[in-house]
């Protein structure tokens, strides 16, 4: 059953200790459109400017993704540009170009509003809401958010989230939101928040899922090259909903497995890796759903006792 | 079938966050066997001085422990003081007087000998070398180092864990002995030095073991509180080789099961995580094999998919 991504897209300028590009597709939404897209139907509702060039439009289509909520404007396409430390656990901003995203008011067609499933990328809390509130027959809601939301407009982002059937954060955005270092008392002052999913990345240390009625980790998957970090995060996420969507978990109406849980965790798990073994978006131009599915044993073979 | 202890039993200073000690039985030797001692008959090879305390002697001998090789000559134990950071996650070294640690040789009971298990703590390579050598009927034997020894002792290292079967470090240290980052390949450089089995300690984000044969990972335990982590890795040690011994694993012989290694992981990690809940050894005070098997299925409830 169909997904609803809404957030980023983007052009990226990356750095890494194995290589730099000037110019290359990013942008949370995308990211999390192109791993769902393995599991689901994917509905996009992004912005981009009048430089979007045909070939990335093309990767997208190519993947089957419903682009009619892709609203070109006149202007720049949002452009960011970083760095990676070496070992790859810290990343410096160079440059953070807004331009037709600084203007970004998500439009639904008249139809994405029937979509069961919503996976709300990293933006503006009241944004995040609007969309939130426009959708009629939703199955399970939710989506991401970062530091600066969680500092600077925390009364707005508790209020998004209420409404949130899970929410999906790092480790450092979750002891920010809940002020508690411990990562089991965040996630619990997290829970009584209003989501009933909480689900915490751990970057190259794993995940973690919590709710009342269960509790799963997950260790990372271990690569011999981690290319380019950038996505990972939001492949993770794309993959987690996007395989809930494929299963047709449904929190509404109470059709829920906790080991469905469990397992979207698993493939959030395996799009972040391989997210990670190329540059910007480039490993889902081969990537298959057979390797996906290869690398989900993987982590059965690699964690059973 | 029982197993050899070789390293420190000292007295330790210790301030988290969370409360302090001034005086606490610690030691590299004191964890591995109490922690062992759940799994196996366990022999200590250690020296104390004349101030060792018998309600220290009693904690020990009460666990069952074989206190033969327990040295006391005039002078006093080993001493370290220590403090850690508000996350739990630095140390910072306040004090350490060798006191009758610097010139500890390991003096075997002639029976010890015998022994088919041997976890050798963290001590100078060469005394670890020695002890090795003197043992008749080894099934698994190996220990662990640290990045002293590592950088300036390297050629001593290397020729000591050339025989080992074992090698029980955490990740910067191995990062550290392979110059390499990438745990993966600095895993499998780690492999080509000696031991054929080698488990990397990530403190509260889990272990991972290496073989040519098997690869396998565990998250973290999660705490809801982390009174003190001093001696967590030792106890990982002592319950990861405690148990194979408890198994009868016999890599000499070729009975090797590489799930019990897997189980053997998960039950290291159960007792480091018991370590963490009081200050020092005060968690074996109470502890109970029950308790540890009730953990060891937590672990199967928070990872299974």
């Amino acid at each position: 059953m169909s997904l609803l991504a809404v957030g980023s897209v983007a052009y990226d300028a990356i750095e890494t200790p194995y290589g730099k590009r000037d110019r290359t597709l990013g942008g949370a939404c995308t990211y999390i459109a192109l791993s769902a897209s393995y599991f689901t139907e994917v509905q996009l509702v992004a912005v981009v400017g009048e430089d979007f060039a045909d070939e990335d439009r093309a990767l997208l289509s190519g993947r089957g993704l419903d682009l009619r909520g892709l609203e070109t404007v006149p202007g720049k396409t949002f452009f960011w540009s970083g760095v990676y430390s070496a070992d790859m656990n810290e990343r410096t901003t160079l440059q953070t170009d807004l331009n037709v995203f600084a203007e970004f008011q998500p439009k639904l067609p008249i139809d994405y509003k029937e979509t069961p499933y919503l996976l709300l990328g990293n933006i503006q809390p009241e944004l995040q809401k609007s969309v939130h509130g426009q959708m009629n027959h939703l199955r399970f809601a939710g989506g991401d958010t970062m530091n600066y939301w969680i500092q600077d407009f925390r009364r707005q982002l508790l209020e998004t989230i209420a409404g949130w059937d899970f929410l999906l954060i790092n480790d450092s955005e979750a002891r920010m939101l809940a002020n508690e270092y411990n990562l089991l008392r965040a996630a619990s002052k997290i829970l009584d928040m209003g989501p009933s999913t909480l689900v915490i990345k751990r970057g190259e240390y794993g995940a973690m899922l919590f709710r009342r009625d269960t509790l799963f980790m997950v260790p990372g998957y271990l690569l011999e090259e981690v290319f380019d970090p950038t996505g990972a995060g939001d492949c993770f996420a794309g993959g987690f909903v996007g395989y809930l969507a494929e299963c047709g978990f449904d929190l509404k109406n109470g059709h829920i497995d906790v080991k469905d849980l469990h397992r979207a965790v698993i493939y959030g798990s395996v799009m972040g890796s391989f997210c990670c073994e190329q540059f910007g978006v480039d490993r889902f131009r081969s990537l298959t759903r057979k390797d996906i599915d290869q690398r989900f044993e993987d982590f059965r073979r690699f964690t059973a006792f």
